[in-house]
């Protein structure tokens, strides 16, 4: 079995952003010479999400709104997370609806994907520094 | 390591379904010849889901039910994403709540499952063929 | 190939609860002796979620309220599921959005978390034995 790890960094400069990831993971993919395996890809920090869907900048608006009516970010002192000195609580809550993680197939060297999927972070605190983790396993 | 890579299409008569594939997806990973692995399964459109959860039509229901109420589909002018001439917005909606993929332990062989799992297909969008992805990974 | 295999068994006294079962995960990883590999970790049943989020009390007092809110106990006849004899519908649609599994990298005989990453048990149905899966594969 082979492996190979490795890590993005994000600093958007707005506290939500969509931002798709999909050639710097196929860049992976097939840096690691492996032809049949699994690709983990997920968000290293708690307030941003990895997901798979349609590279579609009006459904990215949708899932915006959406996402703010379902976990409004204020008044943040509706959520008892905020009486730590955080103002993230929606973020928390945002990114547990759009996930942490995807599983892709790696087959014949590269991510075997359907017509449209494309990989996404999601960023719902943003303005820092945080990473993604993409680690690819198999022969 | 092995691996076995298959894929499974569907087209449902109506916009929305739920589909139990256990069946499917058992017939693959005994076929497989794996005994201690990981089995992927994703939907490869994304507008439809993988999940695991109860075989009891009243819960599916009371599923379609609740993510009608979370992302509508009508009115569709509603969406953004809409404007492009597509109607499905609601769908890329619900298939996040849903999720993507299960990831299933491969244990002695067969799948390992608490006594109420089951794998459903979950379409949002339907009355096409979409389809479905199986990896088996392991020895 | 390495692979390893454990169950983890809960029973809280209450219906609902969050439970970090991050050092049990890691117990296990790191007596599997596995140095790069995924472990997978999943709930058995369909009325409880593993997910990996915030160690902070007060976020997931917000976790309980907002899913209480997505998905209400009561009344429990707005379900066609309890027309079964069951209660726990609701415990079926909150573990939806607060997910069945994740998928953690191992690197260099660890869980390769970012900063705050902690991996939660989430108890929807509680109250009886319920079993959670720790299978590890790699080398």
């Amino acid at each position: 079995m082979k492996s190979k790890t490795e890590y993005l960094t994000f600093n958007t400069n707005t506290r939500r952003a969509y931002i798709n990831i999909t050639p710097d993971v196929r860049k992976i993919v097939e840096g690691s010479k492996i032809k049949e395996g699994l690709c983990l890809v997920n968000a290293m920090h708690i307030t941003a999400s990895i997901f798979i869907n349609d590279n579609e900048s009006g459904l990215h608006e949708d899932f915006d709104i959406w996402l703010e009516r379902a976990a409004p970010h204020a008044p943040t002192d509706r959520y008892k997370h905020n009486e730590t000195g955080e103002d993230n609580a929606d973020a928390h809550l945002k990114r547990q609806i759009m996930g942490r993680e995807v599983v892709v197939a790696i087959t014949k060297g590269k991510l075997d994907f359907g017509p449209w999927e494309q990989i996404f972070y999601g960023e719902f605190d943003g303005r820092r520094d945080k990473r993604v983790l993409v680690k690819v396993i198999g022969e």
